[in-house]
């Protein structure tokens, strides 16, 4: 059984892309569970096929890959009211390359693939807002590819923390200079001259 | 009136990922519109708000984005049977940063943003279809990301042309270089290094 708040905050998730009937909410209460995470579990291991996608109800995450020489590389970032999954391994059912790793004690709502694809034939509206999902993660994808050619370190966090401010506040800064690729003594420096102003 | 060989590879494409049907088929010939363009004509320019998706039945084409410096760094590449637009631009209706140029004479399908939207209220298959290559853009761009961390300049040339042949053959050296985020002589390098094997 789903708490009724959890629920709710993904009804509210859905509301802001498609809208959604009675017998559609009632669809997708039937196919998600709730996890729970404590700070630095992991949703996901390298090597792991990914099973579900999430929906972050409360907490933080991060999804990340570690290199040849052991460095974690962050990719992904996620709280309160953001989906975090490996898109490639749940769709591919192939092994994830990457970690999705509790920041924060965290609680998630996950839905499998097999119900994922249940629901989009039962529910063809939650076709739609996967679709509008996908495409504003590809756009945002996108912009970050555009946003480390275009624009400097400074330029790249100022950017950063005007559209993401929640994220500065809760996401420790070394994985958010991860995320923005600069060192955290780099960042450190944006941050401080940026208090200063 | 469509060319009914261009009017084919697109149904050949749609059906890559969906089934459909007689009627679906009907509708999506309706909103597609051919578009010819001479060798380096602009589909696209910076500063423009992109008004459609392009589904490209020959030739070849680039994405790029010009720095303040003037220099060019190429995001997407598109030959026969791929798909090339600004998603950004095209969602939300604001003015695009980047250029899409053909580098061989090509010819486009073009459907309009409105019309996409009504093809996907009147015929949800299509809602789907569009998931799916989404879905699919987003995981490209997502492992584009994650092999420049992970593989240096000669494994990710490799892995590019082992999963992309033909635009190793078609896509003039400066552009595939710009791509794979490398100096046009390294390219040339690694192809002759290549080819000594």
């Amino acid at each position: 059984m789903l708490a009724s708040t959890s629920i709710k905050n993904l009804l509210r998730n859905v509301a802001k892309l498609v809208s959604i009937s009675w017998e559609d909410e009632n669809s997708l209460k039937n196919y998600f569970t709730e996890k729970r995470l404590l700070r630095k579990q992991f949703l996901l291991q390298a090597d792991e096929t990914c099973r579900h996608d999430n929906y972050v109800v409360s907490g933080s995450l991060r999804a990340f890959y570690v290199d040849k020489d052991g460095d974690e590389h962050t990719l992904q970032l996620a709280i309160d009211d953001y989906w975090i999954t490996d898109l490639n391994s749940l769709m591919n059912e192939t092994a994830s390359s990457i970690y999705i790793q509790a920041l924060e004690p965290s609680e998630v709502l996950q839905i499998e693939s097999k119900n994922l694809n249940i629901l989009f034939a039962e529910r063809p509206v939650f076709e739609r807002f996967f679709r509008l999902l996908h495409q504003r993660a590809y756009i945002a994808q996108t912009n970050r590819i555009l946003n480390n050619i275009a624009l400097n370190g400074h330029e790249r966090y100022r950017q950063f923390a005007d559209n993401f401010p929640e994220f500065v506040r809760r996401i420790p800064q070394k994985f958010l200079a991860s995320y923005l690729g600069m060192t955290p003594v780099f960042l450190s420096q944006l941050q401080n001259s940026r208090k200063l102003r």
